[in-house]
């Protein structure tokens, strides 16, 4: 059956700014069946997301893991929904109606990846995958995670009530337990389908809450223990593109709205040991201390004035100390020491200044660029234990020029969206190792994430999603190798 | 009586090195009951201890809370004896007996302060008192407390042995609880006499392990609950001598053998809290970061810097941050800050000078001496708290005398003994408040105290008692005001 309508009907439209309507919407008289190959660059260019809808659909179904109040206030926005917990199921319940509604294909592998697949008119190609994870930390927001799944079915929706074909199937994927949060392995259902978390591994994980449930027990308690098998042969992909908010405050700071991003920071994660000698802070002169949390405190300065020196990241977010008494001077120090940056050259360079640095603090000689002890020290000892390494990402260049392309379409303007390097970690890490990948970035306010406070504008919200299905469309159309 | 003895045969004698001998024995023939007022300054100078009979007898006495293993090897002279535990009940109750057996009368204060009294011929005037504590730290050693009453016990001795009257009585003090280690309140029962300690404060005070026994019940449980107010009028002294290890390494460096003491340092405990962001170390460069550790750690360089230039002792000795995650920027810091210094006055400059910085060192201001933030920094909080101020102490002028003369008579150089200040909290500043008071150091290998390596030769032991001994004397001869 034939109809015609005009396209600005039938596509979800939104906005007040002006850089949000790059071109205005043509009124073309087109066919019922939309086929992507013969839509034109304007056509795709003009396809957008129900933004109101969409944040309707993710407001609502935050029901589900609604957190709890956050120190003295009450942040509406704030989530718990932890991997595989009666929250987890009830939104995958409502996920797999949701897309089964929208003409999906719903098939649950054996890590609960749930893959919903709308058909393409190509039966040999695997599915174009969005994809996200639904799971949050224990005081998370709305939005890591959740926009990314939101929007897919968004997509999923737009295309489906404007009767747009495509030749891959169109997929999206909600990825089991990301945050490793209730069990403490990141990524680890899409680390499982990628081969990098051995199924056995991923399945003993057990709740850090000490319950003894493990990713198996729980699986199996909701009803998610799927029989298809997690790996890229049960369930290829011929790309996977994910839409997160950017949890950094680089878009923001610059006035971006999309970061298109080409990778991940490589990441080397350390435990610091300095081992000096407890002594008494009264009788103790300051030229005969081994004073490891003075030492500490110079090192964790210094690693911050290499790494910045190198473009690179150097933090540490736990430091413990003994004995831990406030008359005596602290005997051990461990502190971690997370290295990143986009390139595995840059980490291994500040890793390698840091240690030679590092022994040379330890033995009170003077390093260049680090204040010297005031009253000298005694030599102490100072070891290092890798605890992690990712390299880093290089995301595939035709996936990243889908998402150029797209940003480019949607905002008009090239000071609108900027190449980026993700700074987390994400599913799409791991399926870049198997299927072309790119991420979408859209702002997050004050560069905050894993809080309550988490928050990206319905706009942004709804210009990622537009990217994204923008994006998925261009790849389908061939436009991957551009 | 009147028997006549060669003294060299009536005084414990010592020892090896021709140091230790600073003059020769005098060989003269004295009156049985030798009373101070008719000893010459040579006599005096000659009166040692018996080296050898009081280490056996100070290490006889340590099978009374004799320590557990420490970590894999086995350290013989490890001591946990914690106060009014049944191994306390049992080095008292020995005590108590040795004394007697000396002709002291004992008393018990409210406390559980054990006094022995050997009277003076001089029945209007309060005892010259040698004081110092029997119980120690869970892992402590067997020096710290111990050697001053043991030296006392010595001292009283080779009094009753050798017939030597006093016209002042010359008492010891065990004073009950000194730690603070199981019961949280240091130098309590001479805190109590002090009146600086309420004795229902110290009653309440409870054992740290949350058995819920208190000073009181222990004291009543091991039979030490006396009937005697524990304040300066039931229990007058003349003076007040503690023999006590340095605890620090300032002797041993210096090889010298007795530190005269002349106070104790003045000191102020604060609690620093500072307040940034918890933000993702991957997502977060590094001129967009609140980070509370990386500010802390540049105070406290700082204030290891102004302390030094100002001749003080800074430390800190605690710090816990939050949230506590390898990849999260830490948003919370508390640490705290123990100044210390001889001078009420430069402790105050200290923390003023500190009050100025860290509030500059926040802002991401530049401070001089103080390596600046590599990146900038966010604006972040930074709040202050007092927790316990302890003006400097001047011990005196008569007893230091006593002690010093005591110490060149004993070590023949001036080269061998030094004034110094106590860096650490002792019961003497407590007696200090009310009668005249000194203290000896002998030197701590290491400067390690508190630890069962706490070690001090048997040489400097008799040493330190034998100053102690003869300041006594000297004392009680009215060389007070000298
Ligand atoms: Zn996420
Ligand atoms: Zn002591």
């Amino acid at each position: 059956m034939l109809r015609t309508k005009r396209i600005a009907g039938r596509f979800g439209l939104f906005s007040r700014k002006a850089w949000q309507y790059p071109r205005a919407m043509p009124c073309a008289t087109i066919t019922s069946a939309l086929h992507t190959s013969s839509m034109t660059e304007d056509h795709i260019a003009t396809l957008k997301v129900r933004r109101d809808r969409m944040m309707q659909q993710l407001h609502d179904t935050c029901q589900w893991g609604q957190g709890e109040r956050w120190g003295s206030a009450v942040i509406d926005t704030g989530m718990k929904r932890l991997a595989l917990t009666d929250a987890d199921k009830a939104v995958r319940d409502w996920f797999v109606e949701e897309a089964k509604s929208l003409g999906c294909n719903v098939t649950v592998d054996e890590m609960g990846n749930i893959f919903a697949v709308r058909p393409g008119t190509n039966p040999d190609l695997p599915p174009i995958y969005a994809g996200s994870h639904l799971d949050t930390q224990p005081t998370g927001g709305r939005y890591d995670g959740i926009l990314g799944v939101m929007a897919g079915l968004e997509g999923l929706r737009v295309l489906q009530e404007n009767d747009i074909q495509t030749d891959h199937p169109i997929g999206l994927v909600n990825w089991t337990s990301e945050e490793g949060a209730r069990f403490p392995i990141t990524m680890i259902s899409s680390g499982v389908w990628a081969g990098v978390v051995p199924l056995e591994k991923a399945y003993a994980s057990q709740d850090v809450g000490g319950s003894g449930s493990t990713v198996r027990s729980e699986l199996e308690r909701i009803g998610y223990l799927g029989p298809r098998p997690a790996t890229p042969e049960a369930t290829p992909m011929a790309a996977h593109f994910e839409l997160h908010i950017e949890q950094g405050p680089i878009l923001e700071n610059n006035q971006q709205k999309i970061g298109v991003v080409n990778g991940a920071q490589a990441y080397k994660w350390f435990t610091v040991v300095v081992k000096g000698r407890a002594a008494h802070t009264g009788t103790t002169p300051m030229d005969a201390r081994g004073d490891a949390l003075l030492v500490a405190a110079r090192m964790i300065n210094h690693s911050n004035v290499v790494a910045n020196n190198s473009g690179a990241l150097a933090s540490t977010g736990i430091l413990t100390l003994q004995p831990g008494s406030v008359n005596v001077i602290p005997s051990h120090v461990r502190f971690s020491l997370d290295i990143r940056s986009k390139s595995d050259a840059i980490v291994t360079e500040v890793e390698q200044k840091l240690k030679r640095d590092f022994a040379a603090i330890a033995q009170g000689r003077d390093v260049e660029g680090c204040t010297p002890p005031s009253a000298g020290t005694l030599p102490m000892e100072v070891t290092w234990a890798t605890d992690y390494h990712s390299p880093a990402v290089h995301f595939d260049q035709g996936c990243i020029n889908a998402v150029r392309t797209s940003a480019a379409g949607v905002l008009g303007s090239s000071e609108l969206f900027r190449d980026m390097t993700s700074g987390a970690g994400h599913d799409s890490v791991n399926t870049s190792k198997h299927v072309p990948t790119a991420m979408i970035f859209v702002p997050s306010k004050g560069g905050i994430s894993h809080h309550p406070e988490e928050w990206t504008s319905d706009e942004d919200c709804a210009l990622g999603a537009a990217v994204l299905l923008q994006a998925m469309l261009r790849y389908d159309r061939g436009h991957n190798s551009k």
